[in-house]
């Protein structure tokens, strides 16, 4: 069995047994609690979350309905750019689309182009595929596989390719009998570069996160664009009630806010570049990333990570590449101070 | 293909083309929009929901941590009496549950004791099993099918089992190389018939709904207990961050509220003997049901139901059993009377 091979090979497991950033209980055991508490920046989530209206108590009590769902799906459209002719699926969180697309499709072989985000082969796996891990576009457009992904930007390196290929890549895809997902978690803050507005065709898959640029990963929302057909099964996948009625709301909210989008948009680019100047202070040479975080390459990297951990500042670390760290934003001014303290010392 | 095949067997699409209860904007479009707006009692959903205590931003905002989904399980233990060698999964939903489960054996026949929730059936389809409905556990524990499904008390008619025979046929399954699949979905009311108690055997999977009886349908909460390697398996398919920080929150504080969940079994109860005397005096026949809802069985079924939704009430019918009424229960005075008024005209 192929099964989990290739799970290591991906980036998945952090250092310390963290699989995931965003859990700061797992470095704790490790460097025992900071007097200050941690400031975790082991995330590519925005510090500052969209400020949430008060839930309405009908959107905790009852079920969704697909009204409100239907409303929820309107709002994504608008703000993601998404063509007449795609078709939305909402479901708990972007993670729960990457578990079920791999059975969309006949058991056979997947290529992921890495070292990216770790659940995309940890799901294709699971689900009977066999994973091929490619380093570049061309390697991946040339291999017979008939599905492949794209992380796009990539994370955590932040790699983008033009439009023009994605498409074409997933029309060959298509007539291979597979797919092409991109996985945009991370286009919010470069909407230039997405393919969401090129939807429509039936073999490419689109997964929106909504907790990533709205600071709000607690939700539980995600969405894929694509052609009506695919929806239509990806639907009947997931099953009814799909998406919490908070994560209505608060997706609903969020995404129709268009001022409040193109404003956090400016501070996350001026965020990331004062970041960036931070860390080259420091000496750290920052080789990619996204305005939700940066990627730093370094000969010292574990020794960066386990002086900034034991400062109570974390970062992510990557078990397939020692030399990479990835930088989230400080979200206040005491914390882009705390870091600035944890490195120079 | 069997795909679907038992679908509608199985009372899952209802009366003018509503599939489940808790959508009245299906019924709307069949008989408009009634003056006073819609009296929903198509669910099982306690109409007092429990009061969730406000929720804070960090729910929303970062991902939800190990160590938080850790004391929502605890507090879930603690509630359902679940033993020490029994492991708790989480999902947004009994219904995540439920479409992942099939996906644990291979491929081969179930048995489904029906008619029952239509879901079940849906989702052992969808994974390519073919199902086998029974209408007695007796004839399901004779059929050699290696899974099985009980949904204990049943939805809609309350039937429920001995905790003994349960076992057994657990036990059975388990030598087959399958597993029995219990959903106590409406148990809460009922705690002295529950299996949750005696898990731990490898044969045995026991779904736990968390929203009907804390009337929080909408928050997405659901829990698996079974033994330590089917939750382990479970949780790789359900993949990281299955449940949403406003989830966890509301989860926790609701199952660790003793008082209220003691207090409601009582208020469930008298509401319930309530219903049923309304039921009686307007001449329909309760032939079963839960505290949640009752089950009326009337030859002029179809004829109520209309009668009711031209007022503005809206219970659930069932396209498998036209003699058949699921009502839920009314949650303040006003719509008690609003019933009763209903069920005169």
């Amino acid at each position: 069995m192929y099964i989990m091979e290739t799970d290591k090979k991906n980036g998945g497991i952090e250092n310390g047994g963290i699989e995931h950033g965003g859990d700061p209980a797992s470095a704790e055991a490790r460097f025992g609690r900071p007097e200050f508490g941690w400031l975790d920046l082991s995330t590519g989530i925005n510090p500052r979350a969209y400020p949430v209206p008060p839930i309405p108590a009908s959107a905790y009590a009852r079920l969704p309905r697909h009204g409100e769902e239907d409303v929820l799906v309107a709002a994504a459209r608008k703000a993601y750019g998404v063509p007449d002719d795609a078709a939305v699926v909402c479901a708990a969180g972007a993670q729960a689309l990457i578990r079920v697309i791999p059975s969309l499709f006949a058991r056979n072989e997947v290529t992921i182009l890495g070292p990216t985000y770790g659940e995309h082969a940890r799901a294709w796996n699971a689900a009977g595929h066999r994973v091929v891990d490619v380093g570049s576009i061309c390697s991946q457009a040339v291999h017979p596989a008939p599905c492949g992904v794209v992380v796009h930007p990539n994370n955590p390196d932040g790699h983008t390719q033009s439009i023009e290929g994605l498409l074409a890549f997933a029309d060959e895809l298509f007539d291979r009998g597979g797919a092409l997902v991109v996985d945009e978690a991370f286009v919010d803050v470069t909407p230039q570069l997405s393919v969401t507005p090129h939807v429509g065709r039936d073999g490419l898959i689109v997964l929106r996160s909504f907790g990533k640029f709205f600071g709000l990963a607690g939700v539980r929302l995600g969405f894929a664009v694509t052609s009506s057909a695919v929806a239509e099964t990806l639907r009947a996948k997931l099953g009814p009630w799909a998406v919490s009625g908070p994560a209505i709301w608060a997706g609903t909210c969020a995404l129709r806010d268009q001022d409040w989008i193109a404003t956090t948009r400016t501070h996350l680019k001026s965020d990331a570049a004062r970041l960036d100047a931070l860390l080259q202070d420091a000496g750290l040479d920052v080789s990619g990333g996204t305005d939700l975080f940066r990627l730093v390459e370094s000969a010292h990297a574990g020794a960066v990570y386990e002086k900034l951990a034991r400062r109570g500042v974390l970062v992510r670390a990557f078990t397939d590449n020692a030399r990479r760290l990835r930088f989230g934003l400080p979200g206040c001014e005491r914390d882009w101070t705390r870091l600035e303290a944890a490195l120079a010392l």
